[in-house]
């Protein structure tokens, strides 16, 4: 029943990353792992967390358009990679993507099989109260893109109203195992009436 | 996020019907009532499992173009009623329906967000071995048109492999969770933004 290619997206302070990784602790997928030009931390390995590259590197891979989706925080660019995508896909298991509302359609675009997934709370009050914990200057930064964000709502496969945790997680988890039963076609419907009928 | 309209198919002797049971315990969903020309058996209800009528009545209604869909089993009629279909959908709440495979994809065509679900054990074998319960006549007859409607699974949108009634249960219970969750688009998307940003 193929592979899942999952993207999950939605506005900052939704609870997005939290989802994601309780999914993960319930079903193991290959994370796609970013283009930083930040300085590697104590630990953090080339290629696991990071592939790291210089500002001039980061630079001409967006012009030469081999990037889904960058953006800029504290200075440092941080972008997915077409390239690490089919990286991903060629292993032929489930993958999971955190993109940016852009980043998601542009994959959609890309892959049409791909699976998009709204996070975002059902009212924006909480979303002020969190992103207000990152600071002041991160919260007017964050709530000028919050509307072009909401605005792709309708554009994605399925939206998860993030008010209750526990909620979520189900929804989330509900959608993984709905996908992976998606009817097969071409080659793999062929196998699946080929097992069917052996004796 | 719109109600749902839920179309189960998949060959006789599959586990569909015990399966719909099942759901209907843990959602509430409207279910549509076929007609048919054959004798109600033991327990059945008219206007609960069918709409028991007489062959001239199911012909007039087909010539009438009253119809959705009809299928001719064992010289017995079964058909749906468009009346049927259009009195659940003005009622705007969760629709299952139980269809032929051709008046599963006959339904997609006229009502592209219906859910086509496909429900068969990954063998042909246990299948056999509920069919030949039925006596071997009807054995025969019933597995003449297994490959008929084995050939449509691609044409589904979802494959629940029956070999298993828990985990077939998780399944169909899974992806009635996750269409409840489509994105909303039009005047939904409208309606989700406009109390998402309401103080």
């Amino acid at each position: 029943m193929g592979s899942l290619l999952l993207v999950v997206s939605g506005p900052s302070g939704g609870g997005k990353s939290t989802l994601i990784r309780s999914l993960l602790k319930r079903r193991p997928f290959h994370f796609s792992v970013s283009h930083t030009t930040r300085a590697p931390r104590p630990g953090e390995k080339e290629g696991r967390e990071y592939y790291f590259v210089t500002k001039d590197e980061f630079q001409r891979m967006d012009k030469a358009g081999e990037l889904l989706e960058w953006e800029e925080v504290h200075g440092n660019f941080y972008g997915t990679s077409k390239a690490e995508i089919q990286r991903l896909m060629a292993l032929e298991e489930d993958i999971l993507l955190d993109l940016d509302v852009k980043g998601s359609l542009h994959l959609k675009r890309l892959f049409p099989r791909a699976v998009t997934l709204f996070v975002t709370p059902s009212r924006l009050i909480p979303l002020e109260e969190r992103l207000l914990k990152r600071g002041e200057e991160e919260w007017k930064r964050r709530m000028a893109s919050v509307k072009e964000i909401m605005a792709a709502l309708p554009r994605f496969d399925y939206l998860i109203v993030n008010d209750d945790l526990a909620d979520a997680e189900q929804t989330i988890y509900s959608i993984v195992v709905a996908e992976s039963h998606r009817a097969p076609e071409g080659k793999e419907g062929e196998a699946f009436l080929e097992r069917f009928y052996q004796q």
